[in-house]
């Protein structure tokens, strides 16, 4: 039998042990499978676990094991994450994950290291929780030029803007109130920084783009300067706040606009309508015009979701699928946001020292004094 | 070379064959794939077509050429296109279609036929447009039990609707004006009445139930009779006016209730933002929670993107991929909708004549006399 390790047992990885055994029949059932998860690699043991004779300590038994055909790596860093990956799929052991960190960095190099040995490396669950994006971008859309993509990839700050509009809670509240709840880490630097949300737009933009652009070439900006004013103010405009994380191709060109930042996102746009800790990805296609995909962006169960749907895929698979290769490159290909003429909110404080808010169509050049913030506006 | 037909040459069928061709290089280089279009099946002669030399007339030379490995049915009604769907997948050539006519009647069948011939009937076309949601569902969700879906799958009557709410503009002229644009048939019946968001929303309860659901079972009431009046009634109420397809599994039995009827969709549900001509789909799944796919439902391109892929997922199966069939059963498994407590929106003539407004969270029962509409409020 064909069996199934999963690398890490903490919050995604035990609810996709759970899961797994809560839908088994389902899974096997409709997809012609038999399997099972042999192994569960945690440093700790968990004697309180229905699953506690799964755990073991020593990586390398699964790595010598040869019923092993898929392992879920759900331990989330570089490392060891990136050393087990590359042990795994040089003896073919197809690698599932959920780490949107080792992806967005080393994600050109597994994929091809997964396809010489004819097994695969997938990532369903890096980006978007349980919104079937990946697959979705290649399998689906195959048929398309995809020409930009943009996305609401962080349910946390989308938590923490949603209570700012709707209960005009400051952001410090609202932040506690995410972490009270779960959302955010008790460090919230990669959620409310943008960081998070700039790994999974690297990640979707190297899928459209076939070109791995790493987080560094990415314009990131946080929502720790948003104000509840600031959310008045979008909502009397007829907007709302939105950390966006957005990915363009020029056309007739290999260069590439992206970004992550708060924008005034019009009623009108899909996007606006997308609250609380929910995700939602948009996607201009050649063919298939305009789609939106929404869920829940992360979550246990949710994550699981998507790993189990990656381990399906990976067992069904004969050999590599989705040949899902992306080119090294530079950042030259970055297109500078400074250099791109957009509509903006602006907050600046007058020469008496009020700070007044507006709006502005021009470039945004030097004769701005004491600019604030400056938000572009997304319709 | 393992080749592809394209049966019907009408607007899908030549979206179908120009979007491959623009977008060749991509799908082969992508999918590791080497093939090419061989016939065009077609009553009529195209001289004026670039792709004349492919046009035959004779269904017999395909179905009789081993180089064939996939077909695309889409010429849509059941006759001649189930006799040939039949015929093609006997010989072991996968079947692809926007046929939602004929997936709704004798779906069961035909995947059964091609599981036993190892070969594939897909039909991403049929519903959604250009929306991934047969795929999705079964494979991205293989890990879930889909308790409920609810979408808004006819792109014409969701047009006629936004009109009628955003413009004040009366049903006839809204049909007409859908008409003058292409949306909408000479004859709009099928779209009107509902019908053709039954044959879909039976397509989509046959997958995440496995029971095979006819259209005749399914309660469905069009949008004839809605009013302005009714939409500004519904816009008081903070709602939207949708043709909304429903089905939904009793927890703990076998039973489902499926409809198609109008609702007032409340703002705070993503459903309610859905306008013009586009559809959505909203799923409620055991693991992946809440899920919206949105995307154009119709239209030449749109629908091409959706055979391609399923052209695409075809040529890379190495035998029946998705184990995806249906069950037959009868009719007792349908609730009757008029036992479902549920909150209305009634429209009824008083005694003195009057049309009165109103809403209603009781059972409907006698006592409501001459009513002119009952619409089911979905929150």
């Amino acid at each position: 039998m064909r069996k199934i390790a999963v690398l890490g047992f903490g919050t995604v990885g035990s609810g996709t042990v759970e899961s797994f055994y809560y839908h088994k029949d389902k899974i096997l059932k409709e997809n012609a499978l038999d399997t099972d998860i042999k192994y569960i690699l945690d440093l700790r043991d968990f004697p309180e676990s229905p699953y506690n004779d799964k755990v073991i300590h020593d990586f390398s038994i699964i790595e010598n094991d040869s019923e092993i055909a898929v392992a879920a790596e759900l331990m989330g860093g570089i490392n060891p994450a990136y050393d087990f990956t590359k042990r795994l799929l040089k003896k073919g052991i197809s690698v599932v994950t959920s780490n949107k960190e080792l992806v967005a960095r080393h994600g050109a190099e597994l994929l091809i290291l997964a396809k010489e040995k004819n097994c695969n490396y997938f990532f369903e669950a890096s980006t978007g929780g349980a919104i079937p994006i990946i697959r979705t971008l290649h399998d689906s859309l195959s048929a398309n030029y995809i020409y930009k993509l943009q996305g609401i990839l962080n349910g946390t700050t989308n938590f923490i803007l949603t209570k700012m509009l709707d209960e005009q809670m400051p952001y410090k509240e609202a932040l506690k109130l995410s972490q009270k709840l779960g959302y955010a880490e008790r460090d919230p630097t990669a959620d409310v920084s943008g960081a998070d949300s700039c790994r999974k737009i690297c990640i979707l933009a190297s899928i459209i783009f076939g070109k791995h652009i790493l987080p560094e070439w990415v314009t990131t900006k946080g929502i720790e300067k948003i104000t509840t004013e600031d959310a008045a103010f979008a909502e009397s405009f007829g907007a709302k706040i939105k950390l966006i994380a957005s990915a363009e191709k020029e056309r007739d060109s290999d260069k590439i606009f992206i970004t992550v930042e708060p924008h005034l996102v019009c009623n009108g746009n899909q996007l606006s309508h997308v609250s609380d800790v929910y995700n939602a990805v948009m996607v201009d296609a050649s063919s298939a015009g305009r789609l939106m995909f929404y869920g829940s962006g992360a979550g246990k169960l949710p994550t699981a979701s998507a790993v189990l749907s990656d381990i399906t895929a990976a067992l069904i698979a004969n050999g590599t699928q989705n040949v899902l290769l992306w080119e090294d490159c530079t950042d030259e290909i970055i297109i500078d946001s400074k250099t791109v003429k957009r509509g903006y909110y602006l907050k600046q404080k007058d020469t008496d020292g009020q700070v007044i808010y507006g709006l502005s169509e021009e470039e945004i050049t030097d004769k701005y004094d004491n600019i604030i913030s400056l938000i572009p506006i997304l319709e």
